[in-house]
């Protein structure tokens, strides 16, 4: 068995052996293969893809190239969800703890913003004193004491995965179905999870473009899921606008402070509900989906999710008074309005435009070390399907530098269409996936 | 313009501009470019290709990154031949001082033996004395008084090429038509040709399996030759059955020691004459193909190509004793004959396991830094076609180690398929190839 001929294998569409994959992967991890074999390789997966079997390989290797956390201490089914990323996705600040309010424990490891698309460790740190980089220790300290722990992806969790996606973001490999997969489930199943709820986002503003490509994501990860016996149900969302009225780190967690103390956010809480309901249902707290969004529900209306959320950020060493009290937190020095210039119906607002919008404005980064303001970003006034009037205000963009604000809203502008003929909203659920296959998603919200 | 959005375009079915392949490979040359991102680039260039112009740039970039030799003090059109390598491919050392006894200078580089395949160098090296690592004013002085030169790439040459050569090696990413193509003419037009005549071998013991792939890669060689203002004429000729009936590096010099003193070797011989006459007419000394050929066939009855190959012997260090009185050379310890077992024809004899049994006996060469034996190898004593009863000797195998030496013939032995029924010989030119296309080939042998 040689490098080269597991290359050459993959290339020309073969498929690895269990002995084949760990060969490479564990090779690459000792330095046996190289970074550049390593490129060619991710590239032929590119074109080749990979079955579920190699898929699961791929990402049992890179799980066991670091720990694996053990939750078995901690009662009640643990159940996370994952986004493949969107604008405004600020879903999970409201989710775990509703979700954790229903009694059902929410291990969560998240990442930081990278391109147009935000990230929810960016969120959480937005807010003064929340920590995000705890120990193993403190993790499972955490999730003991509140029933949620947010997190970000430690040194000793998949660091296969780290050095892996580095090398993929420069070498253009990092859009494949298997790829992905493989690191977001490495990620997951190192966590401690026994149950996964997966939002698989399409659209403009989502790394699916296409419906197909994110239900093809969704099967591979529910299909590696269940190798791993983690049972995993997946939801396919829509990503042509941004979630909500907020985009931009603390601008969105005052969204969601909104919605969970009750204000209804139509697409924002109509995801959160589904995919809460899910992780109720997969952690055994509801007999259905539908049983598991009313007790969400009942959990925000009742205020115990927003008690649990103020819990949390105080247990990761947050200042809670600037979540009581939003209007204490410090303003962007600039902001500026942008208005229709027609009338007309709202018939789209380009997510993807509008991530790009929020790097300008300083609120997302380019770079993994670029740093962000916490401040800055986009409030919109105005979403798909309403009607409009000249000199209505669309949006209001916020950031420390004038000049930047003025370029960002000319972008922002042009990322409005307004048409004369009524709107046709898409559907915000396109489907659910689980391990036998396609369904339609017909929300009773 | 960043690299990783080049290898993107390129991944996604894109053309790169100029600007964008010199950006890449320069950077690649000035370090900017990382081998992991070279080695990306080059996977997606074997899935998605490249276009003639882009190959053509993609030449330019390699040729350039070293010195090109200035031929134009010397004078008539200089021609050469490249082929792509196959078993018993003795063709260059008839072929050169033939087509230079016609009058027509011929600068040769030629590369080692590497996998099932001989090279040039080694046969050469096989002389005593022989010195093929010539610097380049060595170089021009030996064609200049000579009228031809076998020499080595030197590292002044296309050293991006001998760069990037290494790392498609342990990428798996050597089979591609531009690449292959980008590789070649480099070289090539580093050299200093006015023309180039094409030896595109395909089957078994070919790179180029298939017809297809072969025309695919001489028509793309000869696009980028014409866009660089040098005539190219390609033959895609067969290479299932080895080329006569040597295979190892002195006893194939003794087979052309043989050839240039008239023996007539058919498929040998038609392969060289066709080439050596294309090489005549491209250089200006004959009005067609078929005038070239037959001035070659003269050049080698009248004496003066053998004389010329002994001059140049001489010229570049090499005791022409040996080759004037063969019988001197060192003998190999070992020799095992094979033996045909049943009656019939033969109907082929698998170049591509002759080629692996070559380096079994230590002919041949599986990494760049194996030194190679140059008494082993194997002489044939029938060919496909021939008829065999069972006892009838099939091949004589060569070597020092005599354990080696019967696990080689027992592969050997395998190679060679002997049916009832009448073989038919497949054409041994299968087409010509032009700028203006492909043409089919009656040989007027």
């Amino acid at each position: 068995m040689n490098s080269r001929e597991i290359i050459r294998k993959k290339r020309d569409g073969g498929t690895l052996t269990r002995e084949e994959m760990e060969f490479f992967l564990k090779g690459y991890l000792d330095g046996a293969v190289a970074d550049y074999q390593m490129s060619a390789f991710l590239m032929a997966v590119c074109f080749r893809g990979m079955g579920d079997e190699e898929t699961t390989v791929f990402t049992d290797v890179m799980l066991r190239s670091g720990k694996i956390v053990d939750l078995s201490g901690i009662s009640g089914t643990k159940v996370d969800k994952h986004s493949t990323g969107g604008v405004g996705d600020k879903v999970s600040l409201i989710l775990a703890p509703t979700v954790a309010a229903c009694g059902v424990p929410v291990p969560m490891v998240s990442g930081r913003g990278l391109g147009h698309t935000g990230g929810t460790l960016d969120k959480l740190e937005s807010i003064p004193g929340f920590r995000t980089d705890l120990t193993l220790d403190e993790y499972r300290s955490v999730i003991a004491e509140t029933g949620l722990v947010l997190a970000g992806q430690t040194s000793e969790i998949a660091p296969a995965d780290k050095r892996m996606y580095a090398l993929r973001d420069v070498t253009a490999t990092v859009e494949s179905v298997p790829l992905i997969a493989g690191s977001i489930m490495s990620k997951k199943l190192a966590e401690g999870i026994d149950a996964l709820v997966l939002d698989v986002k399409t659209g403009r503003g989502a790394f699916m473009r296409t419906e197909e490509e994110a239900i093809a994501l969704a099967r591979t990860l529910i299909a590696v899921g269940k190798k791993f016996g983690k049972r995993s149900l997946g939801f396919v969302t829509d990503m042509n606008q941004p979630l909500g009225y907020a985009v931009g780190n603390w601008l969105e967690v005052v969204e969601c402070i909104d919605c969970l103390q009750g204000r209804d956010v139509p697409d924002l809480m109509e995801v959160t509900l589904v995919l809460g309901g899910a992780m109720v249902f997969l952690g055994k707290k509801a007999k259905s989906i539908e049983e598991g969004m009313a007790m969400c529900r009942e959990r925000i209306a009742d205020g115990s999710a927003w008690k649990k959320f103020r819990e949390n950020i105080r247990r990761q060493g947050g200042d809670a008074s600037f979540v009581e009290n939003p209007g204490k937190y410090p303003k962007s020095k600039c902001q500026l309005q942008i208005k229709s210039s027609s009338t007309g119906d709202i018939d789209s607002i380009d997510a993807l435009e509008i991530g790009f919008v929020s790097i300008m404005l300083g609120a997302g980064r380019l770079a993994v070390d670029d740093r962000v303001d916490p401040k800055a970003g986009i409030l919109f006034h105005k979403k798909v399907g309403d009607s409009v009037s000249p000199g209505d205000a669309l949006a209001t963009l916020y950031g420390d530098d004038q000049t930047r604000l003025e370029g960002a809203s000319r972008r922002a502008q042009k990322a409005f269409n307004i048409a004369t003929e009524p709107s046709v909203l898409p559907p915000l659920i396109h489907s659910m996936v689980d391990e036998r296959g396609v369904h339609p998603w017909r929300s009773p919200v």
